[in-house]
């Protein structure tokens, strides 16, 4: 690898993503729209390509000289797919297709792809292996990115591309300013005697943390022969989403009380248990070195200490 | 079922189901653009809209107090996909969006779409399941047919759809204008002394006869509830391409040399092996009444009677 674009580059994963590679002396190109990515999170040696994905020639142009892109740019609203079904197809499938034929364009053929356990929908094997019965969608976004990583076979199929796919867990860590950490953290802020949970609090999820998550997709790359290799990305652990808040709460020293929304489901399409069958990854020799609970209080770390990115945050 | 729009119902199989629910006295909207879709196999009794799925205006308009949608209309130039990597993407991605989001406009909440069994990629398991062990994409086709699955997969989580997902192996029967056999009747036809045949012609195929189709079609959606059901529809039969290529010379009487490209494949993306499981939909009550070489058989007796199809056909 001599020179890399990342999509989404400026963003959460995409930026520690970007930092690990410019240590490893690989140029790196930063392609973001900072529709949720923030210019201090771009590295200073990295290119930086202000635009859109939807927007093929600016991406074409973008690529050039590239052998590799990391395509992490994505719509990660998972929540509110039904009030925006379009946004999901744009931003995550056609997305992705722009991505691809801009590789054919300039004659790059290694991509990773940031895809997520959510693909699995609701699974009846747990922890659950990369080839899991086929299973039924149950969200736009996760629907959205089993379509991106079908492009992505039959790219590597049919025009030779080394393809890999992560399905992540939730991923935790500096930059992290999207998700149910960031929102629980910003409403005790708000008011400390009350929390609300969507659902009943016992969905089960499973985190990593994105140091760790950059190190495996590095590894998995550097691995990768031409074809389609799809891994798990996580932990052997899982956390409920009560347990999670009593890490939350002790971290914050605040007992709120908890207002369950109730239902075993948080919002229509999430999942009642995430828990991914890590084997695959770890055979490669890499294995996660920060736990769920270091995770989520590294987390809240970095948070407290960036007041004004968690104001922000969108 | 009332009333039921039914897109690339001017094709082959989109005309035969037309005339089955005709027959049951629903009320039929043919969808069509006439990219492949004839006038003649229009019922007369049917409202036609000419127009394109791509059309999003169109197609809510066309759809307006329909209860059930089929949606059959799809890029079927499967072998191609390479040359024109966005054509799968506009004509099956997109376009089921674009059926999915025009069926919420108007509240229509029940949806049959004809998916492939090409979306098991390279299975290991045979005759394949249903829940076979989640696949690698390896055509454009394949790909897009997956990410419509998906998508009807999350309008039936999200929205409380009823989704009936066909996964066919090849049809065949009277209105047939695309794929092998009529490439080799034509073929035929041209020169019956010699046949190219794309790969080593024992790659082992599928096929259902298109009456039968309809019928499982139209069983699995009045069995069907909200959310999303899939079902392989199939015979418990296959046939290599050589077998089917002695039956179509048989039937036409020559005795060509036959010339074989070389190689397990057709094409990039084509399947060696395509044999699925029917057990599912056979619990349903629904049998196949014609078998592949009876299927074979018909469908060039049908391709004989239409020398003016079988000229214009694309």
């Amino acid at each position: 690898m001599r020179r890399a674009l990342v999509t989404g580059g400026a963003g959460f994963i995409g930026s520690n993503l970007a930092d690990a590679l410019l240590a490893r002396g690989v140029e790196v190109v930063v392609y973001d729209n900072f529709s949720t990515g923030r210019r201090e999170f771009v590295p200073a040696q990295a290119e930086l390509v202000e635009a859109d994905v939807l927007d093929r020639d600016a991406l074409t142009a973008a690529m050039a000289r590239c052998d590799t892109v990391f395509h992490l740019q994505a719509n990660a609203d998972v929540r509110h797919g039904l009030e925006r079904p379009r946004v999901d197809l744009e931003q995550n499938t056609i997305a992705t297709s722009n991505v691809l034929e801009a590789m054919r364009a300039v004659g790059a053929t290694r991509i990773a792809f940031s895809s997520t356990g959510s693909v699995y929908g609701e699974p009846e094997v747990f922890p659950t292996p990369e080839d899991a019965p086929f299973p039924v969608q149950t969200s736009l976004y996760a629907a959205s990115k089993l379509a991106g990583e079908g492009l992505i076979g039959a790219y590597a199929h049919g025009f030779g591309f080394t393809g890999v796919v992560f399905r992540f867990v939730s991923i935790l860590g500096a930059r992290y300013t999207h998700g149910h950490v960031i929102d629980f953290f910003r409403a005790l802020k708000a008011d400390p005697t009350r929390l609300r949970v969507l659902g009943d609090g016992r969905q089960r999820k499973s985190y990593l943390y994105v140091e760790d998550c950059v190190r495996a997709i590095l590894t998995a790359l550097d691995a990768a022969e031409p074809g389609l290799e799809v891994y798990n990305l996580g932990t052997d652990e899982s956390i409920v989403v009560n347990e999670s808040i009593g890490v939350i709460c002790g971290q914050l020293g605040v007992e709120p009380v908890l207002e369950h929304t109730g239902g075993v489901r948080g919002w229509a399409g999430d999942s009642p248990l995430i828990h991914l069958d890590t084997a695959k990854i770890r055979a490669l020799g890499w294995e996660p070195t920060v736990g769920i609970r270091d995770a989520v209080i590294k987390t809240l770390e970095w948070l407290e200490a960036h007041p004004k990115i968690v104001q922000e945050a969108r």
